[in-house]
């Protein structure tokens, strides 16, 4: 039998895959624009929208809007990072990147193409929700600084400070949505979708340092890409400033912080559950 | 004295040193963030959208906003049309392109958080004119597409209506929303606004057909940028299908039914002398 999570990612990759439809005449653009959207792997952003939703009481039909734009905008960041000139990086979730299938240049505005559509779809709930597009606009804004300063830290020395606040915007701005969005549709206070987006905000930073310490002890079958490249590329990361285990330590706390506050202020405790489930396992080689 | 399209260029171009501000802490990525947007040249769009404004009686402090968020969409797509990967231009209004001055890597991410201040730029009338988002998301989708083509056809052949509609796209898309969102702010009718999106799709493809020629018949220095890179790359255009001559007349064709439009219809004198007076003047060497 099914279980959840894997409903909810089956319900959200059909919905996904009928949005990215293109323009009748443009029917050679569809796997082009469709390709790295459809090898989406685990569709975690979603699934967790998805499950805050449940706890916070939220229709799965208004949330589908939302989640298909963060899932697009991460799609459109990945084939953008994956490029030569950023992270050169051949492989993606495992599959050829967009770049070494399509080529640099269709490669560059099929990531163009997947902001607006990110964009696009939150179309149909401007007018009841005004504030989602605010929250979205902000997220991808950060999204986009973070990107900029994770390329501008490989040439030249970085304090702690900035590595983690360059998480939290690379990483951490879409999570900050994915936790405040539900929150916006659920119609709470201001106050509390600013504490969905911080504990998102916050997850994002937990999550890059884990991906920074699996990229050290992972293998590729593991990550579905070349891992020990963040070294090679002379990527300032946590564990680079301050060694695994110190940085396995950082990542558990912000974790642990963000469960008592989904959990005790927020009874989310579905998605609680949802992001214990799917916490990586990291072991040393 | 400054004549009234100086006086409107010089008011944007404040408002828009302001509004692209970065982040306290990103005061480095500052200068890349403003590089392509400030080295403006005339800043066609946004005198269009506001001297539109003044034709159909709305107040410049709510068109600023649709205005940067053209501009603004505008240099990004421009920072990638530059990248060697697709056009490969070095310079761009004869400066040197971003990734020229910055790097590949940063000039893309760059036009990616250009692309989000637009967005940004429409959010204090969201509320307000949600159907302002919706018109500039479905312009930006089809620049996108526009942009997609034109990578597409010069490894193919392609039909006069195929290049049109890609120059629809390409530049009338931002064009048809420089003309739709003043009717959108001003009240009109939906079909009024659509009509006026289509005069600016129009006028799109007349102003890419008088850029065709440009490129045969135009020099570096009329131009801002290198000459005869068309047919050097194999970019089909309208002359190269049907000749010079042919091609300007298509054009001005076209660009006098708009005028007749916009005139006849929507009594926009300014706009219609202010477009007669911006026409590229056009001979063969």
């Amino acid at each position: 039998m099914m279980n959840e999570v894997d409903e909810k990612k089956l319900w959200f990759d059909k919905k996904l895959q009928m949005f990215l439809e293109t323009p009748e005449d443009l029917s050679w653009a569809r796997s082009m624009v469709i390709y790295t959207p459809s090898i989406g792997g685990k569709r975690f952003r979603p699934v967790l929208m998805l499950t805050l939703g449940e706890d916070l009481g939220v229709d799965k039909e208004s949330l589908i809007w939302p989640a298909m734009a963060v899932e697009i905008l991460h799609a459109a960041s990945l084939i953008h990072d994956d490029l030569p000139a950023i992270d050169d990086d051949d492989y993606r979730r495992g599959k050829l990147s967009c770049h070494k299938v399509f080529g640099e240049g269709k490669a560059i505005v099929v990531g163009d193409i997947l902001f607006f559509k990110a964009f696009e779809a939150l179309v149909p709930l401007t007018r009841e929700f005004p504030g989602l597009n605010t929250l979205f606009v902000e997220a991808a804004l950060n999204l986009g600084y973070g990107e900029l300063s994770d390329i501008d830290f490989e040439s030249r020395e970085v304090t702690l400070d900035e590595i983690l606040k360059m998480y939290e915007r690379k990483t951490g701005a879409l999570l900050g949505f994915c936790l405040s969005a539900p929150g916006e549709l659920a119609g709470l206070e201001h106050i509390e979708v600013e504490k969905l987006k911080k504990c998102g905000q916050e997850l994002g930073i937990a999550y890059q340092i884990y991906d920074d310490v699996k990229d050290v002890v992972g293998s590729f079958e593991e990550l579905g890409k070349t891992p020990g490249k963040d070294e090679k590329q002379g990527k300032k990361t946590i564990p680079s400033i301050i060694g695994i285990d110190e940085a396995m330590k950082m990542g558990d706390e912000i974790f642990e912080r963000v469960m008592k506050t989904l959990g005790e202020e927020f009874s989310a405790w579905k998605t609680v559950n949802f992001l214990r489930s799917m916490r990586p396992t990291l072991k040393k080689k």
